[in-house]
This record gives C-alpha cells, structure tokens and sequence, in this order.
C-alpha cells in the first residue's frame, strides 16, 4: 500500500515523527464526523522546513496529503480519502509571539484556541473566535475551515482575525501572505483563499491574529420558551432592536434532554426551547443596560421566565452546558449528522419550522441549537450508520435540510466547512459556474491535485450524501 | 484603432451607451492619480444581462476592458491601459434593497457611497466605510479597490461588508458567490477574492452589503501636538489603554496649510500636527467618557490642547476639512503622487520620522496625514509631472518611502489599491513567490488576460516606478 522508500524519504525529514503502525494511525483516521478512513502513514513535523520538505516528497511521488490539526472538525475535512498520508501539525504548537503593542499573535498551527485565548486574557488582550471545540481544536484547524463560535455575532469568525498566513504550497514552496497591519489591499486576498480552503490548497504553517482589548464586564441571560417559534422570533427581534450581544445561542428541548442525560444539571426541560444571551463591553451599567433590554424584548416575544447568571461561575456552567451538546448527542444514538446552515436572520423562524417539520417527516430525531443570532442552524440528526434503512431516511432528511436552507436564501455551511459531508450539495448552493471556477482555482493552486483530495467538490454523478 | 464592427457588435447591446467621440472619452481615461490614458470607447451597460453580453463581445474579439464606478480611485486602477475600451457602471446605480429584518442592502455598483449611508441612515441603519472620497465614490469601485475610510479603524473596511457579490466573469458567464448571511463557509472565498481584485478579475454587478444598527451617539475630538513624534505616540498610547474609538486621523502642519489655502479656517496653522478622535456608541455617558479618556492620554503624549466638538456641525466641520484635503493638495501643486502605506501600530512613529527624513533628503514637500490608529499614513509627494528632474526625486522618495513600510513590517498599500501606481514594488512587498501564485489565479479566472491589463502584476524589467 506504501510506496517503496516513502517511509525511509520521510524518516530523513522527520526522523522520530512517522507513524506506521496500525495502533497509531487508527486515531488519525476520524474527526467530530462519522466518516473513518485510516492513512496508510502519518507523518509529524515540528517545522516549516520539514513541511516543505515533506510536500517536495509527495508532489515527486504524486502521493495525496491531508494536513490534519486537533482533528476535531464537523465536515469530515481532516478525513484522510483516497490513500492519503496525514500530515499532522500537532507538534507545531508553539505561541511564537504575542504583541500587545501591534495587538497581534502569531502561532503555530497546533496551538489550541482555548490556551491561546487564555494567554491573551492574561496580557489584557481578546481573541474572540470561540468554536464549541475550543478546548480541543487547534487554531490552525479553526483558520483551515474557517471556524466560528457563539461569539462570531458580535465579533466575527476565524478568518477575521487572521492578519498573515505562512503557507507551504503543495509543491513545497513556502509562502507569507499579510502582514501585521489591520489593512491590506496589496494583491489579490491570498490570506482569505487559504482560510476555509480546507487544506485542498496547501499546508498553514504559521498564523498571525488580530487581538482586541478584552472587554472588562461579561453578563450572561437565560430566556426559556413554551414555543420554539417565539424563541426565533424572540431573537431577531432583539436584533431588530438595534441591540448588539455578543451571542445569542437555542436550545431545543430534545438537545436539553441530550445534555441532562449526560450530567448536565439545572436546564428547563419541560420548555420546548431556551436561549442563552451574552452581552459585554466596557462598562458595567451599558451591559447589565444591554441585558435588561434584550430581558424585555425576550418577554415580549413569549419568554416565560428570564433569569442573568449572578456571577461568572453561573455564566460558565450556561456555557459550558452549550458546548457540551456535541459530544453529548454522541451518546445518545451510536451516530449523528451535524449540519451547519446557516439563513438570513428573518428566516430563522422558518427554518426551525422546516427542521422540526423534516424530522416529523423522517421519523428520525433531530435535536437542534445553534448560533440562531446569525442565522446559523446546527440540525443534528441522530442515526446509527450501521442501519440502512435508517441511513436513507438521515440521507433524504439531509437533503431536505440544505434544499430549505438554500430555498430560504441561506447556505450549506456557516462555520463547519463542506469537507466530505457536504460536498455532493455544492452545486445546490454556489450554482455550476461558481463551482467550476473554484475548480480552476484549485486546479491553479494544486495542479497535481494532492492536496487534501476528496474534499469540497462533489464526485462526478454522486447524488449520495455520504460515503459511509 | 478600434476594430472594425467592434462599435456596432456594441451597439446592439447598449444602443444609446457606446461613447466614441474624442470630447466624451476624455473624462473616461484618468483617476485620482495623475495618470491619463484616453479610452479608444467608453461603453455604458445599464443590466447585467448588457455587462454579459459586452464581455462576450470583448471576449471573442480579445479586447481588453476596463471596468470603471466613478473614477476618483487614488491607485490608477480605472486608467485605461493597453487599448482597454472603458466599461462604465454608472448607469447601474439603483439600490435594490434595504432589508432592515436581515441588516442587509442590495446595491448595483454606480451606487454613489454617501447616497447609500444617508439612505440606509434614515432607517436607523449604518453602513461603516467612509472613505475620504464618499461624496463621489461608488460602491462599485470601493469594492474592487477594498476602499477604507476613518471609520475603518474601529468597524473594518469594504471587504469586511461584503456578503455576496454577483460577478460577470472575463467570458462573460455571471456567477453569484457569498449570500445573505454574515457567516458562509460554502467552498472558496470568492467574495473576498473579487473584492480588491481591482477589476483584473471581472465586472462586479452587483453587491450585498452587511449593515450594523445606527450608533446613537457620535463625538468628535482635535488634539493639537508641537511635536508630531508625540501625536504618533498618542495614537498608539490611546489604543494601547485599550479604548476603541471609531477613527484616529493624523493632519500634519503641511496637510493644514494646504487646506487652510483651500478655504479651511479654524486650524491650528502653528502646530506641527493636529490628530482628530472619533469615537462612537449608543450610551451618550460611555461616548463622553471614551473621549474623556482619549483627552487624558493626548495630553498626557504631549498634546498642547484637547477639544471636543461642541454640536454636530462643529463635528462635521472638521471631518469635511479632513476629506478636503486630497483636492486641497491638487492645488498646491500641479500634481502629487498619493501614497498609502500601513504599518505595525507599533512603527508609526518610526513611519512618520521617516517620510519626514525622507521629504528633506529629496527636497520635496510631502504633507503627511491618515489613518494613522490603523497604521495607514498617506504621504502625499507633491510634484510637476512635467519637470524630470523633480519626478526623479519623487521616483526615488516613492521607493524609499515603500522600502520604509516593508523595513518597518508594513505593506504598499492599505486601501488604495495597487493599480498601476505600485504595481512595480508588488514584489518588494509580497516576495516572488506569492506574486507568482497572484498570476496563476489571475491566468485561471481570466486565461486570455482582457480584465483590466496592465494593472497589479509588475512589468518585467521595470524598476520604474510609475509611467507617466
């Protein structure tokens, strides 16, 4: 299966990071998906020089590489396809600077977001992007799919903090793109091509942030519903207000039961729906100002109850049971399928008519939170893959879940990615010519086509969701 | 010189919108740089379905186009080069939408800036990017030249409000990319990569912007320094104590006395620089307490006096002197060559020493004012393009104040674009390599080169700066 001599040519690079034993390479063959495909060999180097080197090896031999950080995503897009040799960045996890002059950091790839957002609060400094996976995700898997979080209502995704990229091409060439300066039109947007690229166009090596003061006061709200209906409605209401949280989060009752059933205590499970609001800033009197209007509005639009967190403990037990909700859907039934759409915010409350709707339809369980201040929709359906039958009813429910979104004038994905699991309904959504000129792009970009393959573009004549 | 048919294959798609006669094509062949080239036509499409049509026809012909908003660019990115007939969008100048529920407008892009703020203003609305030129600018061109503005320090620029772009590709096929949703992962970022393409890449038609809520408070600061050194320090002081304001703009004495001699009164013609502070929010005590702050840090730097703007109109006063001086400085002199560099936070000071340095060395006046909270310093060199011992100079102080930014950890341009005026530096600033991949894009979006020639990409050979 391995080519003659690859391992000895990568063992020159990387004498003591190539891993080949069955035992090894079985923990680097899934991410948050369902998908498993074990590499034939994963190889993990410490330094840009060894990843270019490494690149040089495979474009020479023409062997695919999947570039692999904390592989913790949602879209199957560290899944190694088609014989593919990982390369992992996991040891590429140093903090190389934090600048609170210039209000930057520049890391490895592998540094994991919540330790990096910890060192920054420490210096006074804020690095907002917060993906559920923060405590297990690595920055340069957040950069890769373009990560966003609760917070990305009020402050942005990934990829608008990311100032400079260090990237080695697939032929081995490295690249800078950006700089530290918070503009630049210097040249075609290279920083924002390889974010979200999914690593289908190269390897990021290194990544300088933007940082933001850290705002100095941070409440949290919790508004519970009888009607999943108000509390959509209740959230762009509080938009239309004019009022700006940082996160506005839904829980359905079903992800409730998922999360208490997994130890979390203290969530209304007789509402059919709860949100939970953040709000900060500088200034203590305009946030618990903020809180209490986003209170009244929410009361307006149906909440039975609206309760702050009294402290910051309080606050992180709320957050803390929203980040939960992942793995603890995974303990519920063996599998599940999580989307990511995302639709304007005057259709959210339509949206979450469609999802409930689809998984009457289905018969299948569909527990479904998500960012719903930006419109962003993570409907998990539940399954065991070992079902067929069932895996029909998961495969059509999916696609009636895009087709509403798209229908709505929503999207695929808002911070997931498309990877593997999205990938036959590309077209659906950026149309045939967007498509075939991402092709271009990519065939540009990666001629030989060993970049990450299998991902992104749909397979020719495969209207199949998911390759199992 | 025009190719035979060529008027009348144009005619039949835009009857009353094909310009040939030598008075009218005039106006079509320069910008805001002292560049001039005289279009051989100017065709005028009012639909997209014309814009499709117009580049089929070049397409099959192999001319090349050169899409142009307004033309107050400050880059030469609309300048016709190489035989580019001139496709002109102002015709297309309707705004589509204003959606007040999904925060979003839909513009055609002849759409004057100012025009769209004052309409979406008026429904408690705020679209941030304010470049200097917003009275006369289009959104068509601040997108392609990723236009910034004062305000971009706090809120970000263009790019930054750009959901969806609908883009006529070189051949002619219209592609939509990006939608009506803040967050969208969907495939490559082609929204980002048409944006500051500077029309290389294809004819925008139609843009989706992101609007916020309508801050409720605006204040307005002047603090006047003996020293400009000390302002330089204050702008970065202020940011360093963690207040946001929404712009910190930077006038030095030569910038005062230019406008002053255009009409401006009330500036401090004594100071060596002057630096104006907005700053933003719903909460007028917040506002009057940031600007408080901002006060205290300006003089604790060295700032002579401190003023808050006592009315609106006080305020709107000196934000028009400060977009009055790019005309102000046209007079002084018969030409100037308008730079845009952005460095570090850190490195302003260093910057600004710099271009000072570097105006005594050449004997040339260089007024120097900008962004200077982002970094983004606009060194004017004022000139007379008809004296060639003079434009030598200014070649030469040119190169020295790129090699400056670059040295210091900056980039060539900030929000200006590259055009034709830096395209012979672009390798200075983003090294061989990146440069070389910017063409491969370039070759797979636009393989027979006719988007825009001459713009971006260097000349090879050339050292010279900029060719009159």
């Amino acid at each position: 299966m391995i080519a003659a001599g690859l391992i000895d040519a990568l063992r020159e690079v990387v004498p003591d990071g190539v891993l080949t034993a069955a035992e090894d390479l079985i923990a680097y063959g899934f991410d948050g998906t369902f998908y498993e495909r074990t590499p034939p060999l994963v190889v993990l180097p410490s330094t840009t020089a060894q990843v270019c080197a490494i690149h040089r090896i495979a474009t020479a031999r023409r062997i695919p590489l999947t570039p692999r950080a904390m592989g913790s995503g949602l879209s199957g897009g560290a899944v190694p396809l088609d014989g593919s040799i990982v390369l992992g960045v996991s040891r590429m996890d140093r903090v190389l600077e934090i600048s609170v002059d210039d209000g930057v950091a520049v890391v490895q790839p592998g540094v994991i977001t919540a330790h990096l957002q910890a060192l920054v609060e420490a210096r006074g400094l804020f690095y907002p992007p917060d993906p559920s996976s923060l405590k297990q995700s690595a920055i340069g898997g957040n950069v890769a799919e373009n990560a966003g979080g609760a917070r990305a209502l009020k402050y942005g995704v990934t990829g608008d903090y990311v100032l400079a990229l260090e990237v080695v091409l697939p032929d081995g060439t490295p690249i800078r793109t950006g700089g530290r300066t918070v503009k630049n039109v210097t040249g075609y947007d290279l920083r924002r091509l390889f974010t979200g690229a999914e690593g289908t166009l190269g390897t990021i090596t290194e990544i300088t942030l933007k940082l933001l003061p850290k705002p100095r006061v941070k409440r949290t709200a919790l508004a519970v519903f009888d009607r999943i209906a108000d509390a959509a409605d209740a959230s762009t209401a509080v938009l239309a207000a004019g009022i700006a949280p940082a996160a506005i989060e839904l829980l359905d009752a079903l992800t409730m039961r998922c999360i208490a059933e997994n130890g979390v205590t203290g969530l209304p499970l007789d509402a059919d729906a709860i949100l939970i609001f953040g709000a900060d800033g500088n200034h203590e009197s305009v946030v618990n100002e903020d809180i209490a209007a986003i209170g009244a509005v929410a009361r307006a639009h149906g909440a039975r109850t609206v309760t702050v967190a009294g402290d910051d403990a309080e606050s992180e037990r709320l957050w803390n049971a929203r980040r939960s909700i992942s793995p603890a859907l995974a303990r519920r039934r063996p599998n599940k399928l999580g989307e990511d759409v995302c639709v304007p915010r005057s259709k959210v409350t339509a949206m979450v008519a469609r999802v409930r709707a689809i998984a009457a339809e289905h018969r299948l369980e569909i527990p479904l939170f998500g960012h719903i201040g930006d419109g962003n929709l993570h409907p998990n359906i539940l399954c065991d893959k070992r079902d067929p039958e069932e895996m029909a009813r998961v495969a059509a429910a999916a696609r009636a879940i895009f087709e509403a979104a798209v229908e709505l004038g929503g999207t695929l994905s808002g911070e997931h990615g498309i990877g593997l699991l999205k990938k036959q309904f590309m077209e659906l959504d950026v149309g045939t010519d967007a498509l075939a000129l991402m092709r271009r792009i990519k065939a540009a970009v990666d001629p030989l086509g060993i970049m990450n393959p299998g991902k992104i573009f749909p397979e020719p004549g495969g209207a199949d969701a998911f390759r199992l």
